[in-house]
């Protein structure tokens, strides 16, 4: 890439960053390309979603880590210049002009996001990781334009970094494995800011073991523990933070919310259509690249504080419990018993003057803290190697016990969420009274806060 | 204060913080405050505006901020009960009677912050002080109702710590002096997000040291260099953190871009005053509680997002401005020097083609690190008063150097904002060809990268 | 114990700790315990032996960790009282007039360690945990005087809670179990020290969640995973710091040290003896708990000091190895296989010129991260158990798929010990010149840095 | 250079360092000096003599320190060689060949001390700067071999820099100005055992701004705040943590019993001698290098263990307050007032059956916290200067109005030293039996307690 956009800056310019100190950036096209109004769209995406709901100080931004991510990537890459350059074309080390690829594509991995985007998607039928791609290659947009200033294949070789079929898997690697920079840069991230230690891990040791080999990115042996810890930290922030219930519970609330709106927009008039304009080609599934930029959490936040004041009940109501944090309650349930646990409580939710298609959720969070490669596997995962002084390498779950217990088997819960008014109503009956419904309901509950058998068998974290 | 209400919960409440650890809750009333919507709407106002625009990791809310401030003052009142609890009134002891009057003042001394408060307040001419007074004692907000459950005249109560009259001054001075909760939390919290080191001190010595005496509160003189330590801090803070020229660059194009909308409103018709209802009744200055306490910084953006695409090209554009991160450039000027220096660049800003009115902006952002009360001036200062084991007592600039040289003296500096692209046409004209606005535009530019003495003069920071 | 002696100070006393912030004392008896000279003994033992030459920074001394131990039982119980608190004897909820016990055994619980424990008693056969109790009840000491000033039968209550025989086993396992505040602050403490983060672990929740039950300490269900990570650190920093082959190469030497020190003891002349005075009891085996107590780091590596230069070669050359950091260095063996090389090495070092006597050690480090309660087994441990709201009771590895993995298995290695310049030698050799014992020596040395087999079968950590 | 010793590393090596995380090495010479003896002996030495007496956890020893000094200065070196590297001879920017230079210079600087320096150079007269130099060009030392590997002359280079008069003043100023490696270490390091926030300040940030310039160091004008906050966190360390009166106590006990074992060595017979036979050449001033790398902390203590049971009764007892922390009382006093307070305490140290020649001490700490280059002034101290971005210049205390404030004044105080058990007598008297000195003694007991005036008369901190 010999080009005049491509030289170091004449001084090296930081960004002050509560996680890694400094945000380092010595790259003219990096900093432009922070400057898109794409890129500062993240600023207006929190991170977390509705996590701060329950961690109130994880208020963080896509921004941040954005940036974040770019960071790790960079201080991983200079590693590889000083310790592992390549000698011969295909010698498994660090090909450095791979550099100003693996950062681009670091910096961006993040950008097709959208506001509160699992919920969103599973709505809207988006799909962040294309929106990603979109946004580098559509050559309306200021980040293709800072990108092609590079060259004019510069935007399809970060796309393909994205998709992962880049030819160079190192750097692929670097951005998206089961370790991998994205990760890294969320765990002590997202710890830092809702205040937990869990996330916590040596990411300096880890740079400093991380290393190119053959085809992919692997780990000195001893390293092995900084490895191991961080897999331990990645389950317990699931665990802990990521699939907290109520956190969920406000997820729940917001899916019912959209679901309502796009509901308004089929059966409601022109007024209620135009009063929420920029969400109109969602409603009709028929939106542009523009429209879903213009979006996030500020617009959806601001109109969800317009339709509290709506003449449609449920979205007024719905609008409220968001707003001012009502999550819905839960209860834990498992695939097997989730239908009969499922039809009483839309029972009883209809029975207490709710809408039970808008006052009630299923939702199954799981995670797969670690596997090894299987081949024969559709999604199989790359696994984690870790390489010995000789070139000799062993898979990671083989050698640590810790990561062995986690390997292989999702974690999480399935939980059926309603609102709390149901249960407090169904609690205040004499039990005499109480219907058979109510009777499962209760029982539930009550295992959930007693009965730790009950824990086990459902795999409760 | 004998109330059901009153009594502590059963199981005392814990919310995450990575500041204080945990915020501690044991009334059920601090519960059912945090639960208002007043409350919660804090959650969607930055604490520090613009801030984070210089300081990205800065994106936490008042909401955060407010919690921090209570759990400050429960520590505070804590040590009090254990270590000087009254024995006969006016001993000047702490009567733990106050105890929930002082929480409550705490978690509330912020509500009536709105968004972006110090632009907004000096275009729209709201005062946040007055309307968190307003919330706690008009009978139509969900914290009133709170409030009352306490007792019927709680509320006054409350409205009297936040505005300074109320008779127990040991209770407002925990709230409200020169080192207080407020001041406290928003030192350790706002260097924690912003990732800086300057706001550290030590928070656990400060409480010990801190006690009722007579009608205030004052320092073990034991503890002198944990208080030097914070005044330190906080100079610091404003210096290198608040006063960052950055992000007042983003408030001045905020300013501006609030000042347009209200020129449209004012000029334009019914469809732009349709399209931003909410702001309606501030643009008109005739606005209710309720029409500010639906505005947020979502909202704000919102408008901003949406206003980006207006027809008029200066609200567009500084829409586009602020929304992107364009921040206007500054020049360090003095009260004496700036007149000439403000008709130059205004008429610069004209000659290249911007609206003076909208395109420039001055600001003066000044502290007072530290001062001793002087009573002969209006608005004096509450001093720190250190007190000996035989209570003989002293100011704290009389013993501390450090406190001194920041005592009675304001800190800051004057600057004059404008379009960034103003000074690049400039600087790229030849020499031969500058007017004298130009050159006198150009000098003070170099004078502020180069000049040291220029910035003595200007007792920069 | 209605006592003078037993109220309250007037004022608390404070020590800064770099791990818990402050040390708060209140009782009289404590601070007057910390000030015997058998307490003040411990600043001159350091907490790790030989582990600061592997990990520079962790030269801190058993007193540091004493008082740590006492302030978190301290902390526990201030949350007991609070929480806890017993209303009908039996209840199983805590008896406040346990405190003092409590607080007293915390902090003496480590008083009966010499200089490099572990080293110590396998040479000279004593017992730290005798030797605690000895000091407690013996008439001799400050310590026993300052507690009889309690009561006549107090000394015997604090050696009874040390011994574990003590009727409370609340009290008891609040200091030994296996989740307790002496392993809690020896983690965080040596983590702090070491520098690195594999110790920490959020103790402030851990507190929260420990309470009373029946007879014994359980933890709320809710905190599971806080123990959990408890566990994992514990395991990492027994892996990572505990058991680092170089400071047990440091051990080997010493072990070796001591070793020839009594040997010429017994095989030289009045000189020696008396210039070693102060370990001649010790040489014998005919001490008193005086001669221990006048022993510490200071005074053995004082002697070492001395030895560099004494005529005997093996002593003069171990000090000199041990004073200056010449750990031995170690091939990884298992039971299995060790004899084979043991015979090889010995061999080997013989022919190299050392005496195989004292240039040879075999160390096998094992430790059980945790194990659940085993009936039928001696030494069975205290499993942990997890409570419920309705105080179901649940043992941790059946919830925690990460301390399952750690369960009821020993994790460690094998290793033998000899001198580095024997492997040097050996490697110098042609191979073809290679006898048989120098073949298997070189490829158990290639097999450690190479083969992950053999790691893996051997169980490395 | 051009030596085959002087290449780098095949492979860097790091330790573990709790301060910077890792200590990079990536030279064999840095290497095998740490392996020196003489480097080693660093570990037995504390880095800050008796305050852990007051500051338990403050146990770190000279090694660990030492290994910052040389990890601080290979960072900034680092920034130096990638931002400001030397193009023609001359030009002020760093010239890399004195890298090797000024790494070994910083890892040695301290290497001449001995054990509780500051008081044993006042007893016996030795010059730890002096034995410094000696250690590092006498061909006798370990040190001395290593670094003549590199070159014949290399040792006398190092020593120029220690000395200060070699000819490039960058490397002198990097080890020994102002603000330099080795103060940036120790009040990281001092800050982070102790466990006080007050000697924190932003490291990354000052060996960002840090740069060469013409013959010496100085520091980018955008960093100012960064440098300031550095002087103000040496000056809070000196006066909380470095001049805290009990750790002088502890050393007047010390600087007493090592007069008095000068005085028994003169005095008392060849048994006293040769029980003593390390610090013989000592006393009788005639020691050689050899004599003095003999001693460290726990020769020291050995002998101080041993003399508890002396028949010396002042030995035997100052070494037992030594042992076992019984620190000297302390009054405050002036240069002015101390001639009176002096001789009352030294009649009543009589009166009390106290040998005042051993049981009495004066001790005035004071530092400056900050000069300016004053040039007429013997001793003159190298300014710190702040440079802009078109190179002028300004020294620091011109524009920070804090380091103004502790510019060019001593701070610190004077006291008086004397056991605190004729404090206690004197205490215990009826007030009408009290001669006039012990009158003396009670008021200006009392005024340090209770008078503040007395504080700021005395410019106490």
């Amino acid at each position: 890439m010999p080009n005049q956009y491509t030289k170091p800056l004449e001084r090296e310019k930081v960004f002050r960053d509560p996680v890694h100190d400094y945000i380092h950036i010595r790259d003219r096209v990096v900093l432009d390309l922070i400057d898109t109004q794409e890129f500062q769209r993240l600023r207006r995406i929190k991170q977390l979603g509705t996590a701060s709901y329950t961690f109130h100080g994880a208020e963080h931004s896509r921004f941040t880590h954005s940036l974040g991510v770019y960071e790790i990537t960079r201080r991983i890459i200079n590693n590889f210049v000083r310790n592992y350059p390549t000698q011969t074309p295909g010698d498994g080390l660090w090909d450095d002009r791979e550099r100003l690829t693996a950062l681009c594509a670091a910096l961006l991995h993040d950008i097709g996001h959208g506001p509160f985007s699992h919920t969103f998607e599973s709505i809207f039928d988006t799909d962040h990781e294309a929106i990603t791609q979109a946004i580098i290659t559509s050559s309306d947009t200021q980040v293709n334009q800072v990108l092609r200033r590079v060259s004019a294949d510069f935007p399809a070789k970060v796309a393909s970094v994205i998709r992962k079929d880049y030819p160079n898997q190192q750097v692929v690697q670097l951005i998206s494995s089961q370790i991998d920079a994205d990760r890294m840069d969320y765990l002590l991230r997202d710890a830092y800011y809702a205040g937990v230690s869990y996330g916590k891990f040596d990411l300096t040791r880890i740079i400093r073991v991380i290393r190119p080999y053959e085809d992919r990115i692997v780990f000195d042996f001893v390293g092995m523990h900084a490895v191991e810890d961080y897999i331990v930290s990645r389950y317990q922030m699931y665990m802990q933070v990521y699939f907290h219930p109520v956190s969920r519970g406000m997820e729940e609330v917001l899916r019912n919310l959209l679901q309502r709106a796009k509901h308004c927009f089929y059966n409601r008039g022109e007024d209620f259509r135009s009063a929420s304009a920029a969400l109109q080609p969602f409603f009709a599934n028929d939106w542009t690249l523009k429209d879903y930029l213009r979006l996030d959490d500020y617009v959806m936040q601001s109109f969800f504080n317009q339709w509290q004041e709506d003449a449609d009940p449920i979205l007024s109501d719905l609008s409220w419990r968001f707003l001012n944090r009502k999550p819905f309650k839960s209860l834990l349930t498992t695939a097997g018993e989730s239908l009969e646990l499922r039809l009483a409580l839309q029972k009883e939710i209809d029975h207490y003057g709710y809408d039970p298609e808008y006052y009630f959720g299923e939702n199954a969070s799981l995670d797969l803290p670690y596997d090894y490669f299987r081949p024969y596997q559709s999604n199989a995962r790359t696994q984690i190697d870790l390489i010995t002084k000789k070139n000799q390498v062993v898979e990671l779950s083989q050698v640590s016990p810790l990561v062995n217990s986690l390997t292989g088997r999702e974690r999480g819960d399935h939980r059926l969420y309603f609102p709390r008014e149901v249960l407090h109503a169904i609690e205040a009956l004499p039990e005499s009274e109480l219907n058979p419904n109510q009777q499962l309901i209760l029982k539930a509950h009550k295992e959930e806060t007693n009965d730790v058998t009950h824990h086990i068998q459902q795999r409760l974290f």
